[in-house]
């Protein structure tokens, strides 16, 4: 007899969300020689040892320029530390050069990566069975996971849904719309971004529906070649309707997990007081992981001030990695597959492309895949809530050389010609 | 008007256990010129930042001996990592070493200090509002406020309750149990430990109610002069009724925000296989912190195997100073106060002494202790639920000098002279 059983334990144990990102883990453990078009994990091109002992010595230095004496410098990295961080006031630096936030630094919450930025916002605003989270469906799962952990359902929003109709429609039966999660940039799983009217119609309805957005950006400085940034929602809030979710894991170090929020919300204290949602955040990160590690600060904290404060300036080599790599995708998809049957988003930056097929994709096929093919993706069934078949995959750029691409997008050609062929969708017009 | 309502937020926020961590991390910024024999991080003697650039280097020297090739060991420290960890071996190898605990390293999860560990073991556990954790009076206020994120009670049991008496009486309301976590070595904050009868005792309790045990080992390898270590719950444990929390916090480097959890509980599912609580753990943790910054754990994972995986060994020195500053606080005790209407535990090791006065210790005595005194010691009535008064106060000897704690027990003995003159509640035989 087991110690425990799965059952008696959270619910969110047996929840597609959690097991999902266990399994796409699993199958890519299982077939490490297969190319993988699945990992979303930055390029490991420049990754340098050194930088990180070169980082560390820049953050030291930077703490005696700062009156620190050698005791002082020792304790800001080695010892326990602030709650909400040490490094806040250089990633406010940060946000105003590469994206004109301007923020208080006393408004940001240093995270153990996005992840716990996300987490710490969905557990203080879910406060009872009422509560929902809104999300552009299809949406991450890692916030789809941590709604799971603080019994958060999360609404879907359909790309072509109005937020506001969907806003009075839940509030009708009731129910209470915490936020709502979006990934304005090159998001992942879709790849696609919201024009500036898009953006700008979203504060809108934000502020008509007095709804918190929940902005969640790791991919905006990664626009393609001949793409402008766009602003981020976080920079056109005039009125403080949006938590803006940062990470570092794409342009700082992934092996840091740094990440963090800016919360700079009011929050009325039944006494009248008004304190800022950031503290308020601080108070739950006591309790989940006390401080993020002041030494992974510390060495993200050096790269910004090695770089001026801008992770843009630092990161143009990956840039163009980035950029070329998702060219590479496009086109070699538009090399292999010139008949229509097979379709595809051409996306202004980031990560990921999204290919559309005329049979349903899933874990079954990936496994197929993976073992007769070589060749790793993402089934893009992951990324929605429900049963509805989904007859799409997601392939990313990020972690590939141009010519492991070409190999596998040959193989990827070749599991997709021969699914139609068995499906009987279609022959594709060789 | 503020934008959110402290009341509309998760009720954690205006709980208790959330806001005391704030409270005492408040009272020691607003008084820095104050002694503070309240914070229980350890010393700062031995810091040196040429450790971390040194146990990074001996860890990456590491992975080549495995046989790494170096885009391998820069990718394993810098990139993205398993969400269980990357030092699992090691720390399995440093409980053998140091704890005679012999566990499969598959069986740890490394998380981002014992605080996630916690957190995430709770996680797992709290089902559904049945579900409670038992917990010995006074308990560790970080167990508490895990418990307040994921809306699990916690039931104290006095030290003289029998565990099987309280843990029928609550099933017999319908209610169920969890586990008991117990910090059976130098508890915080009674600085109290465990005999070895008590231990076995409390295994045998665990089986016959089929209870786990959380066990909270912070402080175990601080003994005082002369007193011999005892063994863990967990190294007694024959039928898997423990999970060990572990922390590095003391004994590693707390600013690497390195812990663990060992949970080798086996876990029925419902189409009948067999998992370990361990991965389910990892499941809730990549929701959480996704995986703990191999940057840090390289930090701890170096120290280890430039110690031979013995913590203990890497702890000679600052073991004699809190063994000679727990002396030091107990002698400057009977030193001061020898007529018997104050008296003070005498831990056999670790960090904490318990002093009981014939007064209620509350926050406001604090606040005016580190006004008017000049020190700072923490009220023990953060550690108890309710409200009853509670005439106890925490003193730490771990972060000060022998020349400050007589300092600081100078000022306090000032303040407790005062407050019994104040209350009434007898003279001191001075």
């Amino acid at each position: 007899m087991a110690d425990l059983r799965l059952t008696d334990l959270h619910g969110s144990l047996t929840d597609r969300a959690l097991n999902s990102m266990n399994f796409l883990n699993e199958i890519s453990h299982h077939y490490p020689d297969a190319i993988s078009l699945a990992a979303g994990r930055p390029t490991e091109e420049h990754f340098d040892l050194d930088d990180v002992h070169a980082y560390l010595r820049r953050f030291a230095d930077h703490l005696r320029e700062q009156g620190h004496d050698e005791p002082a410098v020792r304790r800001t990295i080695l010892q326990y530390g602030r709650t909400k961080g040490i490094v806040h006031d250089l990633i406010a630096r940060n946000l105003e050069v590469d994206e004109d936030i301007l923020v208080e630094p006393e408004s940001i919450v240093v995270t153990v990566g996005c992840q716990e930025a996300m987490l710490l916002t969905l557990r203080a605003l879910r406060r009872d069975p009422a509560d929902l989270l809104l999300a552009f469906s299809p949406s991450y799962v890692g916030i789809t996971g941590a709604a799971r952990l603080v019994d958060l359902p999360v609404v879907s929003v359909a790309e072509d849904d109005d937020l506001a109709v969907v806003v009075k429609s839940v509030r009708a039966d009731g129910r209470r719309p915490r936020a709502c999660y979006v990934m304005p940039d090159f998001a992942n799983p879709s790849g696609l971004s919201l024009d500036l009217a898009a953006r700008k119609r979203l504060l809108e309805v934000a502020a008509e529906q007095d709804l918190l957005l929940l902005e969640d950006n790791p991919y905006g400085l990664f626009p393609a070649d001949g793409v402008d940034r766009m602003p981020t929602l976080k920079a056109l809030d005039t009125d403080r309707r949006v938590v803006y979710l940062g990470s570092f894991a794409k342009t700082g170090l992934p092996g840091a997990r740094v990440g963090y929020v800016v919360a700079d919300q009011t929050v009325e204290a039944p006494d009248g007081s008004i304190g800022r949602l950031a503290d308020e955040l601080s108070k739950i990160k006591s309790m989940v992981t006390v401080n993020t590690s002041p030494v992974a600060q510390a060495v993200i904290g050096g790269k910004l001030l090695a770089n001026d404060f801008s992770l843009v300036a630092a990161n143009r080599r990956e840039r163009q990695i980035y950029a070329a790599n998702l060219r590479a995708i496009t086109d070699g998809l538009a090399a292999r597959f010139p008949g229509g049957e097979i379709s595809w988003t051409v996306p202004s930056g980031g990560f990921f492309v999204v290919v559309t097929v005329p049979f349903p994709v899933d874990d079954v096929l990936l496994e197929k895949s993976a073992h007769e093919y070589g060749v790793l993706w993402t089934p893009m069934s992951h990324f929605y809530d429900g049963d509805t078949p989904i007859h799409a995959l997601r392939l990313s750029c990020s972690s590939v050389t141009p010519t492991e691409i070409e190999v596998a997008l040959d193989r990827l050609a070749a599991l997709i010609t021969d699914e139609l062929v068995l499906s009987g969708a279609g022959k594709l017009d060789l």
